[in-house]
C-alpha cells in the first residue's frame, strides 16, 4: 500500500474506499500523479488506463451503467477535462453516477500563462449533479507563499481538511443517492510524486444525509383513476434489465384496458406487449382514417417510466393527441416530454403498479383492437422481409434474431437503435444505448466499459459513422476476447437519407450523409480483432455460424450494405405494412 | 444560390458574407440543415465536412491560425457542441478567432426528454469571448404555439430580428477585433429543409464599434528606463512568422545590453539571439556557482511579447530571480507569468521597440557573457550528438535540420515541442504549436486545417500519444499530397520518464507512460498515406532522401526510438553541456 504524501489526495482515496468506489479509470498525466499513485498502489481499487479522455469517460460511464454504481474517471489538468464533457452530459441525462475527478494547478497558476491550465472549477456545471471545488492543502501552499508573494492561507489546514471532506462527501452522496454525475476538482502543488506508506490524514467520514423522503401520495385516489380508466397506455423508456418484477409485468400484460408500449431499450418482454411502436403508428399516419385511428389510440391515462424515448412517432402522436392525464413514475425526476404531465409520482414502478392493483370491473376493447393491428404488421413484416434484397433492413433482422441468448447488447446511435425498434429482441438479451444525449460520440467506448464486469459476452451493433468516430475506444488493454462488434457499414450517415431534406447532390452526400469508403479492416488489424466483411445474405449467414463461437481475439463482422438503396427499403416497409 | 427559408439562418449567412467569414467547417447533422444548406449552396463560402466534432474544431482553429482571420465551425444540437470545447479552450488562450455556431432545438424542447438536446446556451462560457444566444424566429415559433400551449411570443419578429442581428454583430466584432473564440447558438424549429432562391431577410448590418483605443503611455519615461537599463532581457512566446520588422530585430540583436531569448514557436531568428533557453539555464542549475550565475542572468528590465512560453526552466528562473520591472507588450492582454508584471503596454512590439530607440550610451557585458555560454553549449551539443546512439535526441536533431526551406512546421505537444527547443530551426520555417492549453488532443487536426491554404507544404512533427489520440484528424477529404507527418514513436509517453516520479514498475508503464505497441501503418493504409518505419540512423537518412519529394499521397515517416533509453540521453545532454 502506498499513498501520495499530499493530504487532499489521501482524503479523496480514503473517502472512495469508505464509500466503496472501487473502479477508477485513469487518463495519463503528471498533475494527477498524487491520485494515480494512491489508487494504483492500493489493491482495494481496480484501475484502468485509457489515454483518450473522451473514450475514458464513456468507458467509465458504461461500467457505471452496467454495475449500477458510481465509477470514477480521473484526468490531469487542462483541456483533458473538457474531453470528458460529452460523456458527462450523457450521464447527466441518463442518470448514471459518473464521478469526474480532475487534477488542477493551484489557483495562482491559472490565467497567468502556464501550460495545461484552464478554468476547471465548475466548468461542467450545466450538466452536473454537483461540483466540488476542493481547496489546496496549506502544507503545500505554504511552500510557495514566500516565492510568489501571494496570499494563499485564508484558512488553517484543519479548516481546509474539513471543507474538502464535506465537499467530497456531498459529491459522493449526489452520485450515490441521486444518480447524477459529479465533478471533484483538486488543485495540487508540486512536488507531485512524494509517497508515504500509511496515510497521514485521518478522515472524519462525514455523512451527507439523504434528504429524499417518499412523497406522500393519495394512493387511493390514484388507484381509483387507474381502475376507472378504460384506455390506459403505459410507455417505457430506457430501463435496466430485470428492473420490473414478474407479477407486475403479468398484471399489466393481462389488463385488457392497458396497451403497454416498449422500446428495445426498455428491456421488458411479454407476448402481450407492443414492441414496435413505429410499426403501429406509421400505418395510422398513412391511413385515410388517420384522425379516427389516432383518436382510438389516444389514452385517457398515460403512464410512463424509465428514461428517454427513442420513437419520434410516439412523441409526435402524444403531443398532438394528449391524454387527460400523464403520470411519470420515477424516484428522481419527471420529464414533461408530451407537454401534458399532470403528476410526478416519486416511487419506483414496482411499488406503483402494486398499489394500483388489478384492473377495475369494466373491460374495454382497447388492447384487443391494437393487438389485431400488431398481428397484422408482424405478418406483413415477415412477408416484406422475404421480398426485399440484402440491405440494412434484412441485415438487422437477421443480426438481431441470431444474437445468442444472454448477451449484453449495446446499440449505437442513431440508425442502429432506430432499426432495432422494428424487430423483436429475445427476452434474455440485455439492451443498452446512450439515449441521454443520443450522441454518436461514445457508443463503442460505452460498450467496452460496460463489458468489463459483464457475466456474459457483449455485442455492439453500430453504424459506420459512430464506429469510426469512436475508433479510439479500441485503444486499451481491457478488450475481452468475447467482445463482438457488428458494424453495419453503409458508407455514410444513412439516416440522413430518410429525413425529408434528402437529395441526390454532391452537397448532400458530402455535408449530410458524409459518404466515405472506409472499412474497419485496418483498425481491426491495429487493435488485434478478427475481422470479416460480408456483402450479401449468404456471406452473412456463413459468417454468423462461427461469429459468436469462442475465440482468442475479439471480432468485428462488417456488413456492407447498399448506401442508396437502404432508405428506400426502410420507407417501403412502412408503406407495405400500412 | 439557395438559402434556408428560416430568417435566422439567412441572417447569420448574410452577416458572415458581409464581414468576410468565408471558411465554414461543417459537422453533419439535421438540426443544422438550415445553415448547411445556406452555406454550401452559396459560392461565396468554402465549406469543409468533418464528422468528428473534436477534429472539426481543431481543423477550423488551425485554419484560422494560419489565415489570421475568423473561421467558423458548425454543428448540430446535443453533445456535438461539447466536442468542440477542447479546441475552443485552446483558441481562447491562443487568441485565435474561432467562430462556433451550434444549431439548437427550440427552448421548449430542452430538458423535457428529447434526444440530442442539452443546455447549449452559454455552455462554453468559461473560455469564450462572447456567447450570442439567438432567439427563435416568430414565424416558425408561431406554428408550434397552438400545438404545445407554450408562450413563445414574447417579442415581435422585428424585435427578434434586430436582437439576433445585434448579437451576431457583437459576436463577430469580438472575433475580429479581440481575436477571441465566440459562440453563436441558434434554435431552429422544424421543418428544417425549406429553401428559397433569394433571402427574405434584409439585414441592417449593425456595426459594433471597436472600443479599443491605444492607451496613452509615457513613452519618454519608458524610453528612459529602456536606455538606462544595462541588463535587459527580451523573452518571446508564441509569435506569428514575420510579425516583427527587420530593423527592429537588428536593433535588438545589436544591443549589447539586451539578451533576447526565443523559443521555436517565436519564429524569430538572428545569430545574436538565444534560441535554446534550456541549454543556457540547465548548466546553471547544475553549477556550483548557481546563485552567482543566476544573479548574473537576472535582468533589470524584462520585456515579453507573444503568447505562452514553453520553457519551464525560464519560468522557474524568472519567478525566483525577479526583474525589477516586467513589461508585456500586447494590444490585448498581459499574463503575469512571473508574478512581477509592472506594466501592460497596449501596443504592438514593432511600435514599442521603435519608440524605445537604440540603446543608451552605457554598454554592459551582459550579452557578451552569455554569448560565450551559448557558444559553449552549441559546441558541446555537436560533440554530444556524435557520441550517442540513435534516439529521440538524435532523431530530432536530424529531422529539424532536414526540413526543406519554407515549410510550415507544426509541433505536437508535449515532448515534441520540448525537444524542438533544443535545436535551431532554419529561419525560413514557420513554426506552430497549440500552446494555449498545451493539449495533445488536437495537434494533428490543427496541422491539417492549417495546411489547407498554406502556400507551401506542411510537416507535422508529433509523438505517438498525440498522434494516436487525434487519429481521426486524418479522416477527411482535404489532405494535401504534400502533407508530411514525422511520427517519433517511442511506444508511450516518453516525457513521463523525464519527470521526477519515474520508476521501472508496471504501474508506471501503464498509468504514466502508457506504453503500447501501436504503429501508424494501419492508419496510413486506411487513410491513404505512404508510410515508412525507420529504426536507425541509416534507415532514417535513406528515407529522408525522398521523404519530401513530390508525391501523389501524403506521407508518414515513423521513427521508432528506444522507449527506455531516450530519457537517459536527454538528461545526459544537460549533464554534458554543464
Amino acid at each position: 500500500m502506498m499513498y501520495s504524501d499530499i493530504p487532499t489526495a489521501q482524503t479523496l482515496v480514503l473517502y472512495f474506499k469508505s464509500r466503496g468506489v472501487k473502479n477508477i479509470v485513469i487518463s495519463p498525466g503528471s498533475r494527477n500523479a498524487p491520485l494515480t499513485i494512491s489508487f494504483t498502489k492500493n489493491p482495494f481499487f481496480n484501475c484502468f488506463s485509457i489515454v483518450d479522455e473522451r473514450c475514458a469517460a464513456f468507458f467509465a460511464m458504461g461500467m457505471a451503467q452496467h454495475l449500477q454504481e458510481p465509477v470514477a474517471v480521473l484526468c490531469s489538468s487542462g483541456s483533458a477535462l473538457l474531453n470528458f464533457y460529452p460523456a458527462v452530459a450523457e450521464a447527466y441525462y441518463s442518470d448514471i453516477p459518473l464521478i469526474v475527478v480532475s487534477a488542477d494547478r493551484p489557483g495562482y497558476r491559472i490565467d497567468i500563462g502556464d501550460g495545461q491550465t484552464i478554468r476547471q472549477e465548475n466548468v461542467l456545471e450545466k450538466h452536473i449533479g454537483y461540483s466540488a471545488n476542493l481547496k489546496q492543502d496549506v502544507s503545500h501552499a505554504a511552500q510557495t507563499i514566500s516565492k510568489y508573494g501571494k496570499t494563499l492561507l485564508e484558512s488553517s489546514q484543519n479548516e481546509i481538511q474539513a471543507y474538502n471532506e464535506k465537499e467530497i462527501a456531498k459529491a459522493l452522496s449526489v452520485a450515490f443517492d441521486e444518480k447524477y454525475p459529479v465533478h471533484i476538482n483538486i488543485p495540487f502543488e508540486e512536488p507531485l510524486y512524494g509517497r508515504v506508506e500509511e496515510p497521514t490524514v485521518k478522515i472524519q467520514d462525514f455523512e451527507t444525509p439523504n434528504s429524499k423522503a417518499d412523497l406522500e401520495e393519495d394512493w387511493e385516489g390514484l388507484a381509483k383513476i387507474w381502475k376507472e380508466s378504460s384506455r390506459k397506455m403505459v410507455l417505457v423508456g430506457v430501463n435496466q434489465p430485470n428492473a420490473i418484477e414478474a407479477d407486475v409485468l403479468d398484471m399489466l400484460a393481462n389488463d385488457p384496458n392497458t396497451v403497454l408500449f416498449t422500446e428495445t431499450t426498455s428491456n421488458l418482454h411479454h407476448p402481450n406487449f407492443f414492441e414496435s411502436i413505429d410499426s403501429i403508428i406509421a400505418p395510422i399516419e398513412k391511413s385515410e382514417n388517420k384522425e379516427e385511428l389516432f383518436q382510438k389510440l389516444r389514452p385517457e391515462l398515460l403512464i410512463t417510466f424509465g428514461g428517454l424515448i427513442v420513437s419520434k412517432k410516439i412523441k409526435a402522436f402524444l403531443r398532438e393527441y394528449k391524454p387527460k392525464q400523464h403520470w411519470h413514475i420515477d424516484t428522481k425526476k419527471a420529464n414533461d416530454t408530451f407537454y401534458c404531465l399532470t403528476k410526478h409520482i416519486k416511487t419506483n414502478p414496482n411499488q406503483f403498479f402494486k398499489r394500483m392493483g388489478t384492473n377495475g370491473s369494466g373491460e374495454s376493447d382497447f388492447k384487443a383492437f391494437w393487438e389485431q393491428k400488431k398481428d397484422n404488421y408482424e405478418r406483413k413484416r415477415m412477408a416484406y422481409l422475404e421480398g426485399i434484397p440484402f440491405s440494412d433492413f434484412t441485415a438487422f433482422d437477421r443480426i438481431i434474431k441470431t444474437i445468442p441468448k444472454g448477451y449484453q447488447v449495446h446499440l449505437a446511435n442513431s440508425s442502429t437503435v432506430r432499426y432495432a425498434q422494428l424487430f423483436a429482441m429475445d427476452k434474455s438479451l440485455k439492451v443498452f444505448c446512450n439515449r441521454g444525449t443520443s450522441g454518436i460520440d461514445g457508443s463503442t467506448s460505452t460498450a467496452v466499459g460496460s463489458s468489463i464486469y459483464s457475466k456474459g459476452p457483449t455485442v455492439l451493433l453500430t453504424g459506420d459513422l459512430s464506429f469510426f468516430y469512436d475508433s479510439n475506444a479500441l485503444w486499451n488493454r481491457y478488450m475481452r476476447p468475447d467482445f463482438r462488434i457488428v458494424l453495419i457499414n453503409n458508407s455514410g450517415g444513412g439516416i440522413f437519407r430518410i429525413l425529408p431534406g434528402k437529395e441526390d447532390t454532391e452537397e448532400f452526400e458530402t455535408f449530410f450523409e458524409t459518404s466515405h469508403e472506409l472499412t474497419a479492416r485496418h483498425l481491426a488489424e491495429m487493435y488485434g480483432f478478427e475481422h470479416v466483411v460480408v456483402e450479401n445474405e449468404a456471406e452473412m449467414e456463413a459468417s454468423l455460424e462461427s461469429f459468436y463461437s469462442e475465440s482468442e481475439k475479439p471480432k468485428i463482422m462488417e456488413v456492407a450494405t447498399p448506401r442508396v438503396l437502404n432508405n428506400k427499403i426502410l420507407l417501403g416497409y412502412f408503406d407495405f405494412i400500412s
